[in-house]
């Protein structure tokens, strides 16, 4: 794997240089690490990259690596940068042949997005973007049930995803995950509603399997002199008639990344937090509400295939984010031995949620522009 | 005290009794407990009332009481009755010169409501209404560090008031307590709204202090041919510039009477739950939560004062029932001796949280209706 | 009802007034509430007591109530002195015809605690001891679940209650509570052990219906010049071939009232916390935990007989104890009927578990001093 | 590093490989994975190793490895075979100047143990045992907290680690861990005391920085036929005074892997559980609970050096595991650069750990076989 971003300083490129290896499948081999060429090679050595693989730019990166012998050359690019520095390398990535594993939101607009998945199309090539939370095995036990009926039809859903880190405004201290975060030229039109609002709509439209078909959003700033909003409430309808709520916000103070879902349907309900993954919560009409937990033999096939350790011990957010890579390399792998991957192992957001991801936030801005009026999801 | 409705076959009735007999301070002495004459005899001996002091009705149950020495009639009356039978025992209880204890919301109508305010505020008597939840001292712990200061200005509030007991038509079963709540001759025009989203905007506009300015409601009925809402989602915004979401419902398969709140400010937030009700996590912006704990000493003079056993054992819904109660009597006794009533046991809901409720539930309905527009609290 | 003890000062009296008061069947008619006979009678005004039935003395109480026609005199006696004073009103009380309800332990030996239960044995009369943790209707469910098989033998149990009041010598500072209780001259030869230690073990005997056989106890004092122990722990042996751990502290510094239990048998495991009494964990060899809670319908008879409010309003301390007192009312009323009690509310503590209480503080405190023997409960 | 066990059908070895990659550091190189030559190939082909580097004996291992140049054999080996199988691997490990990572309890008799002990003194070579739970964050938080004296004296400490996955006798049916773990020729003498009792001391007398000086252990084994351990229940009194509790269990029908300890001091105490490992309860004795969360800026200086995510993102079983993998490799590379490591790195159970740890299992089981008799730890 070639990596795009993740030099020193950065927060998530560390994150995937550990989810890429748990497994021990995935070797990190090149890099273009910052967009400082000086930072850059410095970052690469810290990784023990060979110096004529730690590129200065993505640009160089694509052109050399495609040059080298297949056996040599990095089989997929992982891309973690900010934002506005999605579209270009995953377009220049499929362009060049190479698959793309890329950081959420998938572009800095929905007509990047929907070119990407235009390219992944024609291309053939495996796009996988990380939404982390869908990777945690309890996730999966959870979409499972909602899809096979076990709740029967869905009603409800209340999804959130609150932080606290901006309560303050700490941007102007030039803290670095704060600052880009916060900048419309970085970052893109939404501030919470595109970091943490599309993961919360990912995770809602993955469990039940149900999409947004429409919604109203209020969406404030409560930080002052702040260029994005840090906060927003929304009434979501999903197809099919079930109702919802999402909120996500940037200045719960005192919140951790407090991301939890509840989905309600006819004959019961379930309730998973990211704070304790290895748990969900099952509630039924008449009788005692279930507690499920990783490991256990009573999970279904989906989950059990992506837990790694017995129940009890916990697995967290490097283990879910693990998984991403590990089903995306076995889509690798089948598609170089020529044959068909193990559906189970099929199963990681792809190009698809990331247009998702960005009609959502397309909607969600649109409506709380509009005093929170009603906003389609096409 | 003496009680209209809370016969054989009610639920809130008994709970009434209980919570007034806590404290051993309130003795019932008389009632109208039955809309049908003969329950309502047979209610009065289950009661050990007095034959001569079980009346057949409201109407007469005044006449006869304000005929009687001052040191044998009843003080005050309660009034348990189903909504639509609350303002007509209240109106005649203060015209003929007793204080009121009235269950929620406080009437049919805002119109209702109103003239219950007037009719308070020109007799001088004394007006509780039963909204439960804020009687208990974790609730009155939260208020008091919402409106000092200690988080800062308050920025967010997620209140919901899920419960899953109407997620099946039981009211076609003849379930006594589903017939009324769904059937809007008896209810009002609001379901849900009426039954618990009052106590959730009561909850919320307490501990906060702030006022509901605008919201946006989303309200459904999921269950076919009900006649009235069994589900709402609510945009909240408040003077001052908080938002906010209240959600009800009673289709969330598996709840119970799950009312909880977070509140979120500058500085800091808070946590409670009914579940847990002894029990206020707080959390801040660099320093590890506190689980507050009622009975300790370090709580507040509010939570302290309504507290009845030490720290660890705990206290439910019928202690915070019985602060109403306790608190009520407290200032009939007050008013009875000429003197002023400690102003930390003057601490209950009264007629005017009732034309608040009624307001809350016209403006959540009139929303409803036009898609979710947003709707003044005037 | 009369009183002895429970005046001015007291804790636990007010206790026990709420908890006889709570169903409306118990009425206070008398008191001797203080061994100061000015503080008795301070003691009775504030409880609204007929002057003449306001008694410097218990002795004198049983003397004049006994004269008293039937229909006016006290039906039964509430004991909520000191340890040291439990035994001779007791006593007295069943020598003059007269029910009891005594605080535990029920005596300040195991000679007296006989002599009691020969007493209530030939006399007839009716004897509660209020071990109030047996009074929750969740302990009342996990009896029904382990005595019936539910989890298969037993195998384990793990009870505890540890407490943190007494971390620091407050009876030096004149603390009441404090005081009495880490005195061996009105408390006995146990201060963990007899005041809460005795708990754990009347909640481990009643949940699993198996006797504590022998014990090996590690007794401790931290606290410098204390007089009593302030922990214990101790390794338990049933009949039956169970094992178990049961401790007890008064110095585990920031637990309140923290008595839990854990029973592991051959098929399941149960856990219950009195932190959140209306909850109960029951564990499967190969099922997801369940989680009961009170007031749903799939509660047994038990429980569900002693629950007032609907699920999720959660009930407490005071609650458990007042179902010591009503079921106690229903066995008067019933023996007054001269019919049987409906079995499901002949369910208290009796003088029996008060002897059990009493071997239970001999043996620990014996083999304490023995540096941890195992000693038998005989 | 090389590997010895851990091939096809073991559960630990998989463990270790994710934890000793998770940071990129470490790349296994060459193994001896199964005691089976035919596994042991197959076995090193899964993990693409170099077919003249998978050996079919440890023995042969050594051999070959000590002959290669210094940059390319194996810096360290990694033993993860049953506990019959540590000691002789260990021994030729230091003999043949490899570094060690062991497994524990890190051998079959204390005599195996203390000869480990002279041979790490006096080669100087490191050596680690992988008692994972101390790895941790926040049990490096506790630890710190405890021996800093934040709560005082210590005075109590109880922890258990009850599991229920041995209830039934699944040792017969051929499940491959439960058989080695019930037979005494490969676990040793101990069975759940080994398997699970050591890490529960392991974990005590690292928080609290305490020795335990003497034990009284009711040892059992519930399962029919089974020939080890399987329950056990100690009473421990500690070097300068605390007492304390240890109970472990296989035999706990529906727990997981539940390791948790309470420490209580003078002035405060702490709860520590696996099931939620970013979490830690401090409890105090006149203020409120604080609830302390890995990743946040209040947190000491060691947790945050072993702590990857950010907070609210939970990190578990396996990143505790490779904190003593990326702490070892500090300590090795230290030693290859001539430099003195970070002592905030050098932070790892060692061969004085294991040695711990024999004594312990040997005063248990002494203990257990004089009827729980008080045997000292020397």
């Amino acid at each position: 794997m070639g990596m795009i971003g993740g030099g020193r300083g950065a927060f998530i490129g560390g994150v995937h240089r550990i989810a890429a290896g748990i497994d021990g499948q995935i070797e990190l081999v090149c890099g273009a690490l910052h967009i400082d060429p000086e930072i850059a090679t410095l970052s690469g050595q810290d990784l023990f990259l060979k110096p004529e693989r730690i590129y200065k730019t993505y640009q160089e990166m694509f052109e050399k690596e495609r040059e080298l012998p297949a056996d040599e050359r990095m089989d997929f690019v992982s891309i973690v940068t900010p934002n506005h520095v999605h579209f270009d390398p995953a377009r220049l990535a499929l362009e060049n042949g190479f698959h793309v594993v890329c950081e959420k939101p998938i572009a800095f607009s929905l007509d990047e997005a929907l070119q990407l998945q235009k390219l992944v199309k024609e291309t053939g090539l495996t796009f996988a973007l990380t939404h982390t939370y869908t990777g945690y095995p309890m996730v999966k036990q959870a979409r499972e049930m909602c899809t096979s009926g076990t709740f029967g039809k869905i009603r409800k859903v209340v999804v959130e995803y609150p932080q606290g880190w901006l309560s303050t405004p700490i941007e102007q201290t030039g803290q670095q995950q704060a600052s880009w975060r916060t900048d419309p030229k970085r970052s893109g039109k939404a501030g919470s509603v595109g970091d943490i609002g599309t993961h919360a709509e990912n995770l809602a439209e993955t469990i039940t399997g149900l999409k947004i078909s429409e919604l109203s959003a209020d969406v404030s700033t409560f930080v002052e002199n702040r260029l994005l909003d840090d906060d927003a409430n929304i009434l979501l309808r999903f197809d099919g008639g079930a109702k919802g709520i999402l909120h996500c916000s940037q200045i719960c103070a005192g919140e951790e990344n407090a991301i939890k879902i509840k989905v309600y349907g006819e004959k019961g309900s379930l309730e998973w937090h990211q704070h304790e993954p290895n748990t969900m919560f099952v509630k039924w009409l008449e009788k005692p509400m279930e507690v499920y937990r990783t490991g256990n033999g009573y999970m279904g096939a989906s989950a059990a295939a992506h837990t790694r350790v017995p129940a009890g011990h916990p697995e967290g957010y490097l283990e879910a984010f693990a998984n991403i890579y590990r089903d995306f390399t076995k889509v690798l792998q089948a598609k170089l031995d020529g044959v068909d991957v193990d559906p189970i192992f099929n199963d990681f957001p792809t190009v698809d949620d990331g247009v998702r991801g960005m009609k959502f936030i397309d909607a969600v801005i649109e409506s709380g522009q509009n005093n929170a009026a009603w906003t389609k999801i096409v």
